[in-house]
């Protein structure tokens, strides 16, 4: 089959690579409909994080179900499925309490998995998933093509959202102030909106992204970044602050932004892979009573509660896909992204 | 009148003073029924905070309304007060709120205040309290003297366990880790039973302090510290780490243990006041979805709540109070925390 391999520094390929097999009991081979770029893809990208030498990539797809492994009970060849991006087989104790992301035998696309066979990424065009009961959420029969972006942003841009929603305490009538515009901060909106935030301001500097995030419920752009940036969100909540910030970066500038936004005895949800070595200020939160709380999103915890709004047109997160490239033109679609021309790309194999 | 002045490492003495005078219409003059050392009075005293020059000290205290300004509505002369650690308006948006100690017109004891006079400390026999009326909050009638220690526990303590438990989102059936055996430690624990928790780990090593965490609701005790004591908590619970742990030190150790015992998901409440320079670690706290939450109390907000549980004996936080001496002793009472030969030292002018 044809997958994606990152070799380096903005050295991105797609290569024939052996097809997947089932080798656990619990396993299934997917057919990948649709894969996408990630934000975080882009560290290894950048060089940012190195590359000690060629990897698969890619960890958000959507797909048909090719074949089970004789223990897979829940799933069925045919279905379409939404996989996170992780796999977790949702019966340990950590997936019941709602972090799947921390499961007892889970792992991660395109990393060696625990089961011994390779992990498969999600830029290609097949991937054999582990634990596939509990991965994988099928859909109610075939979904509408037209649904397949917003489904696909099920496997991590909207949960992810949702969960730095969830984690900074949004809920009826919160004020709200969502750091990043990419398609996180972008699903961060739609999240806080949808937990019904009465105000939200989306920080961004870009045209096309603003009109996503006012689409989405923003009502309000602060354009500032910095101490500038700061001021201007505090002006707008009565010099005070708002309730709740959504850190959708990851960067020591872009956390320090959301810390020093938020009101006293407010919450900074946080879901940017942390980058650069940044750690939290413990003095300047322990004076204001601003608490820190999210990480590596659950995702999977949260599809069955938002699969239903996707499929009924409730929501539309696919929004956030601006560009659509088949998957032999990934190298372009990393270029898209790094250069900031895109929000998102979806790839189709 | 007689106040305890510090002047540097080691050395806190008692001297006279000149009496407090109103100087805004809402302020009151308290004479001190009873104050008390905070083990965040030590750091000074230890000399880990320095000291530049001699300064009032002591921000705990219960007395009795000598004198109030005119403009004084709700507090009145003779009336029996519990102070927070600080004075604060009740009126102001961070008061409204829920958090007092971010006042916008509020300041601390033993600070110049900022309403123009000297702001005394609670280690002394008056103490001028501005915005009297935000500030104090008034029992109904004299209380029973036996009653004296627990309702000083709400100017700090008590609340501050409080505000830990709170922060860590302790509810009906949660399952919570102590980190410190101080007084507040042990107020955590308290509050973490008062607020439903089904089993509650005290990490102590000091047979006094067991006994009094045992009293408080605390269903085993950890004696263990470092990596020792983390696997020894993460065993307690099925390897996974409880929902909810409490930190009420304030090192970079006992952060990083607080962090570390916490289970994938959990929530560290923390009220030790940030020492040495500790950053949180993000990029664990990322990885397994363990929030912060917490920072300098906003007692005053909680006092009405637990007013009327320590009236009417259903807790009784004055356990904590190991050794009571005369004012004139304070530097005895120092000592005497500073050796850990008690938990905490009740002062009687």
């Amino acid at each position: 089959m044809r997958a994606t391999l990152l070799y380096g520094d903005h050295d991105i390929r797609i290569e024939d690579v052996p097809d997947p097999v089932l080798s656990t009991g619990g396993d299934a081979i997917v057919r990948v409909v649709a894969a996408c770029v990630c934000g975080s893809d882009l560290w290894g990208y950048r060089g940012v994080v190195p590359t000690r030498g060629p990897r698969r990539i890619g960890h958000e797809f959507v797909g048909v179900v090719e074949s089970v492994g004789p223990d897979v009970e829940r799933i069925a060849v045919g279905d379409f499925v939404i996989a996170p991006f992780y796999d977790c087989d949702m019966t340990c104790a950590n997936c019941l309490n709602g972090v799947s992301t921390s499961c007892l035998h889970g792992g991660w696309w395109g990393a060696d998995d625990r089961m011994g066979g390779f992990a498969d990424g999600a830029q290609g065009q097949y991937v054999r998933v582990p634990h596939a009961d509990g991965t994988l959420v099928a859909t109610p029969g075939q979904p509408d093509p037209a649904l397949v972006p917003g489904l696909l942003t099920l496997a991590d841009v909207m949960g992810t959202g949702h969960h730095a929603a969830l984690s900074a305490g949004v809920t009826e009538g919160s004020t709200v102030v969502v750091v990043g515009d990419g398609a996180v901060g972008l699903c961060a909106v739609l999240a806080a909106k949808r937990l019904g935030a009465s105000r939200i301001v989306a920080m961004s500097r870009h045209a096309e992204r603003q009109a996503v995030a006012r689409e989405f419920g923003a009502t309000d752009i602060v354009e500032e970044r910095g101490a500038e940036g700061i001021a201007r969100v505090k002006e707008l909540f009565d010099g005070i602050g708002p309730d709740c910030v959504l850190e959708c970066v990851g960067t020591t500038e872009s956390m320090d932004q959301a810390i020093r936004s938020a009101r006293p005895g407010g919450m900074v949800g946080y879901v940017g892979v942390p980058n650069g070595g940044s750690e939290l200020p413990i003095r300047l939160m322990f004076g204001t009573n601003v608490g820190a709380n999210g990480g590596v999103a659950p995702v999977r915890n949260y599809i069955e509660e938002l699969l239903p709004e996707v499929l009924s047109g409730a929501i539309d997160p696919g929004r956030v896909f601006d560009l659509e490239l088949p998957l032999e033109e990934v190298a372009e679609a990393y270029a898209a992204m790094d250069e900031r021309r895109a929000i998102k790309v979806l790839l189709r194999p």
